[in-house]
């Protein structure tokens, strides 16, 4: 079958490898998309700031170089192992990657798996992934998609799922306001998010005028935070009184300090995004109005499920900001994302 | 009567004005010991550093300079206004600053009366407050003491439940582990909260050796986080894992950093300390471990009652950080105080 390789910092290769054969429990897919999140280019650009190491084995999963990524995608299963009993072939389905947990460490022991220092994920550091023509995962980590949702917006679920949770660590409650600072995945996921969960008063915040376009394509309300007033669009919307949460989507310091000025007092601002510099902040200001600044990482596998019905109820529209390409298009796609292109790169990996 | 009333920076004056007079629903107090906070001192050499301005009449309260200060107090009831049942001359009460607040801001509405704007608090912009023989107050802001807590005790209840507050706000549960960093008032004060409250492992971060001897001198396991390795010391009390709840009672950026890598995932670092400069952290550290830094502003009545009761119970031991000053030494206080002598100061005013 073809799969996308890493080998190392910036060489990705499309090559021949074997198909996978399904163990007990588990059901082999035939993957349909795959997005590319930024932590893929992380591993093509910067493998050496990932947190675990490839060039030996995973203690737990013993994956190593070369390693096929893709952790966001769907499929279809073609061959269940034995034992399977509540999936079946030609179910489709979303990927739940995170596959592994150390199981004793003080995150896996307040269910905080994301946070293991030895957490294995399916195109990161577990054999496999979905940049491949197939892939085998246990059967519980297959998320059944229901006929409304079909495989290209399977293929969202896990990043959308990313932006359920951060919403979901917001303490979101309907009727709420809200701040998304950026307008990438993340930001736009939040959004979704946030509307699905009766937030209706959401201001969007995004210096690229291209990001802004999307947002209000899908009919948000977006500012400028670079030439416009972003403290006064928030007053607008809030009657002065501030949101109740923010999300920090844009991983940069003028962002995550404008979110945390735009709170209401008592407000929460979530950080699901990397950050490659040092923020600075007043803590007297978070202390004064009792805010909170409060980190979100990966999600729960019944956040998949929310999402999955959110997308049912159809909160989630693709209009502008997912496109697809061919598998051979991946290192161009790699690329043109990280020249900073909007929206969500899909790969047609099936 | 004797009050000490503030004219402006670095002008406060022992002058004698006439005593005053409970209304209805009011009662008077004879006060018996106050303590001076961090934010008496910010009023004598800050004071235009403060959120509201005291050279024109509090927009609720009508306070206006010169300004008796005081807002850490206990006393007596010498007389009770008209209407007056639920406290009765003789009664000894800790008072709840805490007087007015607009009622319909933002912060208001959340029961987040600290964060308000127009808050008004006896001692501050309220007229009237502990450092004064006299003072007068509506009877519901005076918290009975019973007969196994003193006076002296009982004005440090403010104090106490501000850090109480804190400790609240860092989503305490029995059992757990704690970081304090920081050995003023609020940091012993948090030291006691958490001890009350069933979180027997608690180290104490504090550069100062004086501060340090204070807090050994209660019985609590100390670091210096300057000579000594901080990040070692957390790991020992909690087997590698980090702590629950830091409690950054510094106000320094060094602490904050340290109190935050201290963590364990998922957990909370609550800022209830004044920083007089902004911090730099690193928001990712958030994310990857699903920590929160949250705000913590006054206290609720409730928690004053908390502290009280917890006061009964033996908890708060003020052996080698109260110390007890003639009302005229407060000049003196003030400059010691300033000058970085630990523990807390009562003035006897009564």
């Amino acid at each position: 079958m073809k799969a996308a390789r890493f080998y190392g910092k910036e060489d990705l290769r499309i090559e021949e490898v074997p198909e996978p054969s399904p163990g007990p429990g588990q059901v082999k897919l035939r993957n349909a998309y795959a997005g590319i999140c930024g932590s893929d280019l992380h591993f093509f650009f910067y493998p050496e700031s990932l947190p675990f190491a490839l060039d030996k084995p995973h203690p737990l999963t013993g994956a190593t170089l070369p390693q096929i990524l893709g952790h966001e995608f769907s499929g279809t299963v073609v061959e269940v192992g034995e034992g399977v009993t509540d999936v079946k072939v030609g179910d489709r389905g979303a990927v739940y990657p995170l596959a592994v947990s150390c199981g004793t460490c003080a995150a896996c022991r307040k269910g905080l798996f994301f946070s293991c220092p030895l957490m294995g994920s399916l195109g990161s550091n577990v054999t496999g992934g979905g940049l491949a023509e197939y892939v085998t995962l246990d059967a519980s980590k297959l998320h059944v998609l229901p006929d409304s949702v079909d495989l290209r917006t399977g293929a969202l679920v896990e990043p959308m799922a990313v932006a359920w949770h951060a919403v979901s660590r917001g303490g979101v409650k309907p009727g709420g306001t809200a701040l998304v600072a950026g307008a990438g995945p993340i930001g736009i996921g939040s959004w979704f998010a946030l509307k699905a969960r009766g937030v209706d008063k959401v201001l969007v915040s995004e210096p690229s005028a291209d990001r802004r376009a999307i947002m209000s394509g899908l009919g948000a309300q977006v500012v400028d935070p670079v030439n416009e007033d972003l403290a006064a669009a928030v007053a607008s919307l809030t009657d002065g009184d501030g949101v109740d949460i923010a999300v920090d989507a844009a991983g940069a310091g003028p962002a995550l300090a404008s979110a945390l000025a735009g709170l209401a007092p008592g407000g929460r601002l979530v950080v699901p995004a990397l950050h490659e510099h040092p923020a600075q902040l007043q803590p007297t200001q978070l202390m004064m109005t009792e805010t909170e600044i409060v980190g979100a990482v990966g999600y729960r596998p019944a956040e998949f499920d929310e999402v999955i019905a959110a997308m049912v109820d159809g909160f989630y529209d693709t209009t502008g900001w997912v496109q697809e390409l061919p598998f051979e298009g991946i290192i161009d796609a790699i690329h043109s994302l990280r020249s900073g292109v909007g929206g969500k790169i899909l790969l047609q990996v099936g």
